[in-house]
């Protein structure tokens, strides 16, 4: 795949050998992620606020309320930044200074557009819960024409955009290896712990395996 | 604890049986997280990054590089966005339209200023210290005199914020319960793994307490 191309916007002013503009590496974060903050400004005032997602290609989907003050808003041709952040670990450095995190990290920028056709508006939010939840869509009922109308879908190209990624042990200052201070990585990740049935299931329902084999970090 | 003021600006538009204004959810959730996504404009264009945090007592504080343009253009007073969202769980319901996420998040606004004064600033970046890592400060060395000048260090205060909770199981269509769907809740929670010692480890060092007992979603 063609890297992306950089711009000023997108270009890191430091730490650059930590960023990337590889579109396999961006993707890859994307499709790892389950939830993205989403920038935009109100009168001069930056808002940003959680939300899911998916990724098709180059497009990244958002969807909510057509009543979601903020998607009108994008959907109008307001400029906005999606991060999708994933926390891979702690770094205990043996200097305070030192102490980081390792994570990837994936910025967005660019104009969305209101997505009006009702083939393309159902590929989307089928994309959505897909994206959360593999092989759910086909246990469940689709957007009637009523809530299809309700929703709000927008699709943003992912032209502008950039990795940012740490990985690996602390640096510390080459004095203070010899430090009687434990130093390392605490690996962390988001975990998927045992499905609770909704109280209200329908008796003999059967636990489909795309939940009881529900994994993160696919 | 009193109650945060809402403002126009942190008003919940829809789902406002979601938001909450009580001090105490809100520190509990920023006490959670690890990570906030800071928003910002520049050109009128938002820029959304991650980085971590603290909270002392109403104030929130955010460290970077004193090259960092992100932080000196938010110290010269420009208008922030600090967003928090702990990820719950997956909300998993009989029709696409209902699928939903359970999580916590907290949105802070308004405008930081610079901790100039040495001791408030060691003090704020041993609260990001121990915010991460709890007990980690005291196995550590200090910030130097030269680290100190090299860390810009914001505090904001936390006056304009909310907070927006969903919890339970999916909430469906009268109609739809009686589907042969499974539905329910995936659990998801961030898990620290085992440890991963610095190869550059100095030999015989001891691993601390705060290390083996890690415990995230304290």
């Amino acid at each position: 795949m063609k890297p992306i191309a950089p711009t000023p916007r997108t270009t890191l002013k430091r730490r650059s050998d930590r960023g990337s503009f590889d579109r396999g590496v961006i993707h890859a974060i994307l499709d790892e992620g389950l939830v993205c903050h989403v920038g935009f400004v109100v009168d001069g005032q930056p808002f940003v606020l959680p939300t899911t997602y998916a990724r098709v290609g180059d497009e990244l989907y958002l969807h909510g309320s057509a009543a979601n003050r903020m998607l009108t808003a994008l959907g109008a041709g307001a400029p906005v930044c999606v991060t999708v952040t994933l926390l891979d670990g702690l770094v205990l450095a043996r200097s305070a200074f030192r102490h980081s995190m390792n994570y990837r990290s994936v910025v967005v920028l660019g104009v969305a557009s209101v997505v009006t056709g009702e083939r393309e508006k159902r590929k989307a939010l089928d994309a959505i819960v897909e994206h959360v939840v593999p092989h759910r869509r086909a246990d469940i009922r689709g957007p009637s024409r009523e809530e299809l109308e309700a929703v709000l879908v927008l699709s943003l190209p992912i032209t502008e955009a950039s990795a940012k990624v740490r990985t690996g042990p602390p640096v510390d200052l080459e004095a203070d290896y010899a430090m009687p201070c434990w130093a390392g990585v605490i690996p962390l990740r988001l975990t998927a712990g045992n499905p609770e049935p909704d109280p209200r299931l329908a008796p003999g329902t059967a636990i489909p395996k795309s939940v009881t084999d529900y994994r993160l970090a696919r």
